[in-house]
């Protein structure tokens, strides 16, 4: 295997590793062993703190659907919470063991776990598409096959099924998502710098400065998204809809929507994967979609809503879609390819994967150390895998009469690969995918079960089995992450994982079914409308329609897309082998990058790019603590913006509306409005 | 005379004066002497750049009646006209004389006066207030004694018979103010940092570094403004109406405007002022109109606008002229006996004030050395105000048949008390108080003459009058502030004043007289409206009505505020003589500055405290840099912000509007408006 294949990941990367020695101000720290980390408090804890943040993404979920990232709020408030107890036990001369960096790690992997389930269990995207309100909603397909009531107890059932399959799925891959490609995950690594940044023992200089600044950053981001609330009274209000590049730009998605969040991701990922992202976003909002626009009414009906799965929301999710396959599909194949390769040329391939990774610096040599020690053996992992997706195999066909064991079967042959390039995709961006992958599966399972045989209801089925595996990969690849760089033990952040699931899978049903039980959940006008399940039900029905209903040339072109991607990959493994000159191949951009924007716009790689122009810039003018304080600063951006999540989620819960709307409108428009509010 | 007298405003500003030996970069440049000051090419560009103004200021006028200070851009202009111009010359071999920061201040001091005529002719408010347009607006008052057709002959000779007194009145006040009062005059300030850094010497680090920071604040400073103009489509739009603490705030005035002029002014401003001005803002906005209104339908009729002068209106003008004028005839008074008590002491009064100001500084003591090189003696100041306001006398009753010869006698007594008031005030805080002496005039003289005898033009008139000398007085000691600041000549920039104020005489009646000729003026719907005209004429109206259609209490308070500025202003006194401990008299606001937001509300306060803090928390971090660069990132605030306002002018006279409003609306309004927008 060449070295220089690390590149690509690494080289970029390495400006967050490296920055300072963070880990020489734990050296007089204990790191306990894995059992040690997993204590009972830390247990309590997460599943007090999971109470509360099932609550509220189950009630965001059902109101608009929008979740913030919950992974510094957890880690946040779990320190809080272990750190004033064991400062009171400590203050009775109880204490018998101190809070370490580690647990405050365990509990927040766990939360965030169970607030992932809350997620990815679908209460309010594909269960609820199958209930009876919703059904009536849709235009075709409410017949009683087509249906299912929801009920707590099968619902259990179901996410006790499907959601630990993924945690094995991507167990083995840890050290080479980690380790090798280096990816950044930058909520992991975020949420790790706050930890780590609280547990510095005094004394320790640098660290102490970069609390100083991480704690400066924080608090600057909290109050500008607390002072932005305050004018985002209503939908198209606020900072986040702010024309910052003119109207017509907005409309083309292209503007700085002032998000502290991914300013400070932004801060976090290399530079060629917010160009990336800008790049995809301009070539599609700015000249694709324009193009596909253009040819309304002759590739696809005029007639169709803007968000219609049959016009140009088709193609935008479709080509992502055929974009981020190309791309991820390309890396499992290479992967396995190389890996064959070494194996066949040498036995020891773990412990020479380690030694060839260039493990450049102090920090680097602990993380790994620590990373390495408590092993989960591949045979334990894919023998769970197996064992627990022969279960799912037999029970939720139960569940759920219109699906078939093979249908299962093949979803599980198929998830590990889409569990990779979710995990792989998320560590370079911090997006999760898991909802486009289980729209993907939605599509495939309803047009093969077929609309007279149940196939609405055995896409959204299958859409869960697929999401918790995707979901629960990413999330564990993103705490693995976190554990790293906290030199907490991979074995206790796996059963740390494994708990917060089992509480998510608990918590979610029930915290859905006392909302489905007390209001009206699902009624368009209602207080809980739930946007996503009619969305995701949709997808179900325009699956059993066959892929023929497309819009025109949405096939051709996903093909072409596929493909384009595949050969962008190739030409950077060529070029990276054979033109080591110019290093052509750092300056092309990455088509898993490239998707996202194709879906959501520029709005996100803006504020990304922003977050790169800052760093550059610092780095420009004072590259030593651009470097050291980069990522604390980054960190806090992200932390102080995420934080104020919950204050703001609290007030939408007790429907406290923000007094103000900052409103923006065009010269006619404005004129129209202040003839009709001055008149009479 | 005790010397601790100084300290009050002294004290506070030093921090721009000793902030870094500007002179030192200037050491080995030649002053030229004032003849060569006035140079054939500055009168040239004066005169072109003069005309461009004019017209801007004009329109501006007649469409809003908003205009910016154009003090740094008619410097930063002038600079730019005759350096391409001599740099040509140089290159031709034929540069005969070096075009010198003298020079350059003189075309700015030249172009500032006949843009400030531009502005006190009244060519959109007291003169426009006399046309048979205006009239026939007015619910009172039509009739022919109370008209004047407009017409460019008796314009023109009116202007130059009132507008040289100014320059005469306030000649022999220049040494106290600039050198024993150490006003600080922002705009003049910040213009003479521009210049003085555009002809900074080569070689000279601290300058050029001062340069370079300036320019990037002038340059980030002028981005902003321009970003700033986008969201700006029609009135209550943009960053100006940002209701940066609530909309309950924002109606009380209290918000941030995020305009960088003030900002910039705040951190040339000392502490007290901007302390004193936000004071102000929270009495009066804050307490005291709450109270008046709530006593709405007692005090004053509940049916009246907002803008009446019989209702809160009034109680705001009233009030604020009230404590300006104790605070001010304090001053003077307080001046004349010290003043006099010194002469009686000492003959050579002259020199030993100089002697005895602290000249601590390199700087201070260049600047001073140039500022006492040529004199004006006060013989001809005297003598020339005499000769000017017997003319005067003469020539104005001619214009206006119903002004009598003692009436303007009785303006000319005190006119230099005002001007002195006014001359002082916008040396604390930048805002020159013309208008609103002019209003008072235009009340005593119209009620005195009655409106059977022509009071409403006699009003009118007379506010001219002393519009004139109060507006070109405090220009004067600003410009004098500048030369200071630049080792001009004073002699210099009172010609150089003396024949901007001709130009400003002859154009501004003439570009007013082609608007009036081409346009429909004054008609409300029309392209220019010309607002104050018409508020002009109401107050007029007031005056003819008399004092006893006032607002209930309004006299008394008055009376009250009047002896509170009085009382303030003796309390702070004797404190300074007799409590020497800790000095209290610091913190004892000024009356003068409070009076200001009386008016106009808390938002430049609030900039400017910004200002103070940004400046506080610089002095804090880093005493040395903050005192050699914040003036220079305060004039380059100011600078980059004024000097967008010309494409702004140039946009708004082509009529090329904003794209965008950003607007503010509460929850409800909000609601009604989406109701309206998604309706059909």
């Amino acid at each position: 295997m060449n070295e220089k294949d690390q590149d690509i990941d690494g080289g970029l990367v390495e400006q967050e590793d490296d920055a300072a020695a963070m880990e020489k101000a734990f050296d007089q720290t204990e790191v306990p062993p894995w059992r040690k980390q997993l204590t009972f408090r830390a247990a309590v804890t997460s599943f007090l703190l999971s109470l509360v943040f099932n609550v509220i993404v189950c009630k965001l979920n059902l109101s608009t659907g929008v979740i913030p990232s919950l992974n510094v709020a957890a880690g946040l408030l779990g320190f809080a919470m272990v750190k004033s107890w064991t400062v009171l036990i400590e203050k009775c001369g109880l204490l018998k063991q101190p809070f370490t960096r580690q647990e405050n790690t365990v509990i927040q992997t766990c939360v965030v776990a169970s607030s992932g389930i809350a997620f990815s269990s679908g209460t309010a995207s594909y269960l609820l598409g199958m209930s009876p309100v919703i059904a009536a909603q849709a235009d075709a397909g409410n017949m009683p096959i087509n249906v299912k009531s929801p009920h707590i107890g099968w619902m259990i059932a179901f996410l006790f099924v499907v959601s630990f399959v993924g945690l094995f799925s991507i167990v083995p891959l840890r050290k080479v998502m980690i380790l090798k490609y280096k990816l950044t995950y930058p909520s992991g690594t975020a949420t790790a710098y706050l930890i780590n940044s609280f547990h510095t023992p005094k004394g320790a200089k640098l660290a102490k400065k970069q609390v100083w600044i991480l704690f400066k950053s924080f608090v600057g981001s909290f109050f500008w998204a607390c002072f932005q609330w305050f004018f985002n009274a209503a939908d198209g209000c606020g900072f986040a809809s702010f024309p910052t590049f003119g109207l017509a730009a907005f409309k083309k998605r292209f503007y700085f929507d002032f998000s502290a969040t991914y300013v400070g991701v932004g801060m976090i990922c290399p530079y060629m994967v917010n160009i990336s992202l800008l790049i995809g976003a301009i070539f599609s909002w700015g000249i694709l979609w324009p193009i596909i626009e253009s040819k309304r009414g002759d590739w696809y009906s005029a007639d169709l809503s803007a968000s219609s799965l049959h016009g140009i929301q088709g193609y935008r999710i479709f080509l992502a879609i055929a974009l981020m396959l190309g791309d991820g599909l390309f890396h499992v194949v290479y992967m396995v390819i190389v890996t064959l390769k070494s194996f066949a040329q040498q036995k020891k391939k773990v412990t020479n994967e380690t030694t060839d990774g260039q493990i450049g610096n102090y920090n680097d040599k602990r993380r790994t150390e620590y990373f390495l020690k408590d092993q989960i053996p591949n045979t334990v992992a894919i023998a769970g895998y197996l064992i627990l997706a022969a279960v799912s195999i037999g029970i939720v066909p139960v569940i759920f009469t219109q699906l078939k064991w093979y249908h299962i079967l093949v979803a599980y042959a198929f998830a590990p690969i889409l569990a990779f390039c979710n995990a792989y995709g998320c560590g370079l961006t911090d997006w999760s995918l898991a909802s486009n992958y289980g729209k993907l599966a939605i599509l495939i399972f309803s047009s093969w079960v077929g609309l007279e045989h149940g196939g609405v209801l055995a896409g959204l089925a299958s859409c869960g089995v697929m999401m918790s595996i995707v979901s629960t990969a990413s999330d564990l690849m993103q705490d693995f992450k976190t554990g790293y760089l906290t030199l907490s033990s991979p074995r206790s952040m796996f059963f740390s994982q494994v708990l917060g699931t089992a509480i998510g899978c608990l918590l979610s049903p029930v915290v859905f079914w006392f909302f489905y039980k007390a209001y009206r959940v699902g009624e368009p006008n209602g207080p809980y409308p739930a946007p996503y399940a009619l969305m995701y039900r949709g997808i179900a029905l325009l699956g059993v329609e066959g892929f023929s209903s497309l819009p025109k040339n949405c096939l051709k072109l996903v093909i072409v897309f596929f493909f384009a991607a595949v050969v962008v990959n190739i030409l950077t493994e060529v070029l990276k082998k054979f033109e080591t000159k110019y290093r052509i191949y750092r300056f092309i951009p990455s088509p898993m990058c490239m998707a996202i924007p194709f879906y959501l716009g520029a709005y996100f790689a803006i504020d990304m790019c922003l977050g790169s122009l800052i760093l550059f810039i610092w780095e420009k003018k004072n590259k030593k603590a651009a470097k050291e304080f980069g990522p604390a600063v980054a960190s806090g951006l992200i932390c102080g913006d995420s934080l104020w999540g919950i204050p703001a989620a609290i007030l939408a819960l007790a429907r406290v509306n923000a007094p103000i709307c900052m409103k923006f409108l065009s010269v006619a428009a404005n004129k129209k409005v202040d003839a009709f509010l001055n008149g009479p």
